[in-house]
């Protein structure tokens, strides 16, 4: 996605957390982070805030539950899969590569274990798109991403069916017709992405 | 919006943050919380976890973003709106009965300060919509929403225009035409939102 | 108490603090806070700030010893009873309103679980009084606390005894015979309020 | 006071906290501490916690507010007195031996800067009282702390007038004439410390 | 070193920190941090945790320290070196490898503001050496470093000049002679690693 | 060591943290703090900053080391000593003054238990060595200490042995004859110390 790097790692550690607890469900939790020289400017890190930044709370739950939309827990048994979303350099759209690279990441922890037939259930990719000078554009770059009247993030499955949305207006509000233009343009990258992760698991 | 009961309050403080001053715009920013004894089960202060909670992060963010877009930060001069949304009792769609009553608010406040025709220039409110046992429903309460299918905010404007779209599904991925389906319902939802702002403005 | 409203609830909660565990007593605990936009100028929240204010700390240790004071813990069973004092507007003496208060949600809550008669000891209320231009006066509202030239604040039982006093001295120190006599007006003030008390619980 | 050793320093800062700054008055803060090795159970770091626990908070704000009550914040200038307070070992008595000793140390500190005349206007010292056993007692150790049944922390002038009392019964309420005679015995107390801090300072 | 990564950014920011304002020198301050995933077993994140990790901060002092004895402060004016040492894999002799790695980093940096000439005095190079089964080694990975009997950490210049030494016996306390041998093997480690550094630069 | 004073307490508490249950060993933890009186300047505490400084992380755990290189943790069972270091004046070489009275302090620890014999393995002391004007200089006084020209820190047994050395150039790298030339110095420091340390016991 563009000049975008993100380093997705999963950890699978036993146990859940206390609130699951002998329910014979496991878990996946998603952590999203910047290095600081990822960006133009430097950023400052998160444990020198000391929390994250409400940006990254935002994106590492939806990072979350776009994964979870993914897996069977039951079948998981109680396992947490930790996944770790870090950007290394940021181009526009980390959030929906952090998506996209995550899923290849599971896909492989949990075939280490023998559990990928049984837990993953769907092929799963995201992706953004908005209205650049009042043109739908798909994966909007930085400098695009700054100036885009409107801006959707897109969690689909390989079939076409939808696990989130999230669509902003930038500045003004923008008609329900381009929104459905704009999912449109999404569904067709998704399936491109789709295509990539396959290639990514043959290697 | 059913037994939600939220305390909206805007104060009006002179200045802007640090990145914003010198360029003669003003911002709007939102605070989210439950207070403890708002839900069935007493939840934790935000205070006493020593930070605030990821989902009142992301709610708060969507408030000050959702109403941001419904404002001229160029007509209100370096001032700052505070927005404090205090949930007092919890029943399903405190985040979009938070942003239906905030527009309220800061419509009084403005014109507290004679600045209301030229700052507000949307009239925004926000609803839920939800699939619950297969039907779509409009804003669902506490005990629909912990089984429902899926779950969109729609926050949108007085004539239909979309600020923000935000769908998730709660389980299994649903089809593109459920969605659908659930953002005309929302439609009709946010008019009679805009109504009764309308009269609660009377009073 | 003249324009103060503070929103009193105790919840219920199984267990004790570890510290306690194992001793068959009970416990009570107490938070206060105040809403940001509950004074003049608006307060900014504990949790921005990432930690309570010493002024919050100190009353709701206050708070919690002065109910404390009113049950027996031990007949309580291994139970918590957590009061939550959040003020929704404040004009002066909202730590005492919050005492007074939370004395009738105690009170109420003890009742749903039919523990009323065994655990709780005696009524209690709070009272402030101060000296203002030379006149010692009840329950000071916001103008008149920040020139009074002494503050107490008194806790009491219906039958007049002593749970707690506080008396501060706002400038000059005062003569203790001046103390005396804010101690008489506020045992006045104090039967005021159990009776007050007594007609909320019977609505 | 007993086994208690309280370490008090006063250092002397130019400039005053920002909402105190342009008014041409100067300012007094505390802090008060305990080392982890004062108690018989060693305890933790405010730090380690991260933050102070309430009970340190409401102590240093009682030396602040008592110390404050003995000077002229006017002819001090623009200058900020840090009072800290840290118990070394801790025998019961800890909050009004800081006061105490503290009051030396501000004495020492404004001479130091030809101060002393002009600034201080009150020689101030504080006593604990209690009820143990039935009887009123003077000063109570740790032991004798544990099981009394009123304390009483009593900040005075030398002239006997008064600064802050802080009454408060420890399981059942006391009657009034009780809190009475527990003022007597305090006040007598305060004349023995004022001489020994006049005697300190002769050193 | 190794298996281990760690990627090294440097950004220079304008402005000193506020305790070295309007002296006309520079500043190059360091952070360091494990990537979540770079260890065996998935470590927190620092955020989680609130505050960096005790061997967190003590490691990016080390390599501020380090670095900033390379560089001639006053040369490089009123600018700040944020130098960032990212660990997204670890095999042991991170912090060194970090010294090492970040001092290209800052040479780019200079060379990209014209001031590597001018700002950069020494070239400067880290090494790890230990004792492992008695005998004396270079560069540690993680399954020597965990039985080593002494771990020291030799930062030098290019001419075998000392910057910072820092040996620990990890066990029983170690005889100075063979502390002495272990310096000798660390400098010729120093001596490869400043050749690959130049290198690196020749790209 | 001239004006320096440090207080230091060994409390012992049963069980060993969380990460050590079960296998039958002892564990030794340190922390150090200034009291903001200690140096000349006040300096701010840890806790108002939420968190130590890294100067202190970095000492404590060099403290830690050293005292746990001195006892047999196997021989101590599952007990934690608890070394705190708290420098009431400051006036240069307080983490070596800290080592070298913490040693003392946990000799009467394990002597009040009785396991003095089993568990101490080792007389450590810890001394600074420094070369100010060209000259090695052993225990550095404050104002010696900011310009020495370099400032190592020596843990060493009283046979000569080495726990940790920690040697850092202040300003420009050294020569390492400069470096041994300090080891030697050290070492007849250490000598002193040890024997300063058995009269301090015999009393």
């Amino acid at each position: 996605m563009g000049d975008t790097r993100v380093m997705c790692t999963v950890s699978i550690g036993n146990g859940v957390p206390r609130f699951m607890k002998g329910q014979g469900r496991g878990w996946l939790t998603a952590e999203y982070s910047m290095l600081p020289g990822a960006t133009r400017e430097r950023s400052q890190r998160d444990a020198t805030r000391g929390r994250p930044q409400g940006r990254s709370v935002e994106i590492q739950r939806l990072i979350g539950r776009s994964l979870r939309a993914a897996i069977d827990i039951r079948a998981l048994g109680e396992r947490t899969l930790h996944v770790d979303c870090d950007v290394l350099q940021a181009d526009g759209g980390t959030r929906t590569a952090s998506i996209t690279g995550a899923w290849v990441a599971v896909h492989e922890a949990l075939n280490s274990i023998g559990l990928v037939d049984t837990v993953l259930l769907h092929r799963v990719a995201a992706v953004s798109v908005g209205i650049y000078r009042g043109t739908p554009v798909l994966d909007l770059d930085y400098s695009e991403d700054h100036v885009a009247e409107a801006d959707i993030n897109l969690v689909m499955t390989a079939e076409g069916r939808v696990i989130e949305v999230q669509g902003t207006a930038e500045g003004e509000p923008f008609e329900m017709s381009a929104f459905e233009a704009l999912l449109s343009l999404g569904r067709a990258g998704i399936e491109t992405l789709v295509e990539q992760q396959r290639q990514a698991l043959l290697v």
